[in-house]
């Protein structure tokens, strides 16, 4: 399995699990249904997916804005999940090379080994070889 | 091998090559036993052990606190074992999921992947199902 | 005026300004009220108030929490805040200076000079002569 | 003096102590000009400087960017810089604050006294009255 | 293969794929090569490597230089990547040591799983069974 | 007074805050001694002075060493500590400069206002005009 899809199938399982119906959560030893994220977790996941929509700013350029974010802040999952996003909204590679360009000018080296895996996964978004 | 165990492996093994004897430490080109951490090191790990003991506040809380200062630093391997510390101490689902949303708020979307890993390792301490 | 003073009055005048109404936020050029937070942000900041409520845990152990994410992640006002909720929730010297020791060994001595500045604040909070 | 004048002003003066000539670093004790920026300093500005021109994304978009990475780092100089450069290549304040909300929710409540600083500097960008 | 083996190896691909010429980078669909590196991409690689060239400090202190701010940013690669350009620059496990503590000292607990990987990884370096 | 004065005063005081005797530290409202730092809080202290002195690497190496990490993790007191030292211990301009381009490289354009300041601490324990 590439590491597209092991990223997409493990972020969707645990998402079922913290956000899912009890049937999606499992069971406590006694039989009820696992606790799952709390009202303020449920919340918290719907306002990051409002904070991408279509406003002033294209969902396209709010990806890119959550791409670099992820960058700097170097979290190889965030930088997965906005890749793929920002080429689902229709980013270009020369798009996406500025804006890797970006964080690594701010975030420094140490944002190398997350660049190459952030050009790894784009590769992958784009069904290019490696 | 869980994730679970394979983190308790590990992390048994590399405390021995760090804090062990001389026979734990394996061997230089000569034969003369491998260094270990220094006299700061040693003392260094003694300290984080006392830091977590019961005081003022009990020893499940300061695990707590230990969980939240691991995810908002987003440390995936600090999470497991404070998860794992606090179970041992007697935190409830209900407790861990308030510390959780703690850290999620105070640290931003950044921590949802380590979110997602916290509750697996979670279910993986209460011998739930994946 | 004392940085506790200081501290307290900056806040207050800048919620306003991002979440106040039109007549606290001055005007644009052309007359209009100027921008405040959007709808996001204004959810952001009322999530973030909830998360303090009490629950399984209670409000004094979430500020502790609070505090303790605060500190590692190093933002002295984020620090001000959580110390002087954790005092109104009834946070004991000795339970304040267990959850410093918990961010300085979690976090390093890069958290010492932030230690310095929470310990001058606790100090205003008790209303303690510096 | 403005905060927004002593940032210009401070700024101004270090990058002349850093990248200037001779004349413009002040002297060691025996005479000659004390030390500045090495080539690899010099060379970092002037790509940090090259990072954010027209390409396949706009100078303002890349502003946007440079930001956001400031502001969940938390620097609030760097912040300041960004939301200068910003408003210069044209951003909006509708466009500004959907920025605000991206930082704010990969960041988390960590920025929140970032942003009340980001805001204040901003006004003063814009000329209006605190 | 050993985690040795495996870092050089994505890491020498990688660095082919982001700096590489046309037959390095694969192919779009049209068949032209696929977008590497930019002007700044590339600029940043070179500066990077100049930075721990032999100057007032040597190339062996420069390296347990990045190998701390490494250690303390807690970016595995890059900590792998200065350990072994340490130990070929003869750096001894003494001074390997008392670099790993200054960054325990500095960065706190939270450094703690990266040090155990740096031991092991050191290991593996000097040829040493695990 | 010089920005290096004010941070070795504050230090000193807020050092006997937390270190200092009974005496030292104020009274609570009841006439006992307020509280100070706890047992681990002094043994991380002591631990803390431990790490920088003479080893396999030099003390000036160790300051150096604490240095990068503090500006990678940007905290100007530390940074504003470790100069004082290093420039104690001996350290050049040459080497303080070249400490810095790692730091800068490692951690990216955010640790220009950094450099900023450290450089304008560094000329004032030289003793140069500003």
């Amino acid at each position: 399995m590439s590491r597209y899809e092991q990223f997409q199938q493990y972020r969707t399982k645990m998402n079922r699990r913290i956000l899912g119906d009890d049937a999606e959560r499992g069971t406590r030893p006694d039989g009820s249904p696992a606790l799952g994220g709390t009202l303020v977790t449920r919340r918290f996941f719907t306002l990051d997916g409002k904070t991408y929509e279509d406003g002033a700013l294209t969902a396209k350029t709010k990806e890119l804005l959550g791409l670099v974010a992820s960058m700097v802040l170097r979290c190889d999952d965030c930088i997965a999940y906005h890749v793929d996003q920002a080429v689902q909204a229709g980013a270009s590679d020369e798009e996406l090379w500025e804006t890797f360009d970006v964080a690594l000018i701010v975030g420094g080296s140490i944002v190398i080994p997350h660049l190459r895996r952030a050009v790894e996964f784009l590769d992958e978004c784009r069904g290019r070889p490696a």
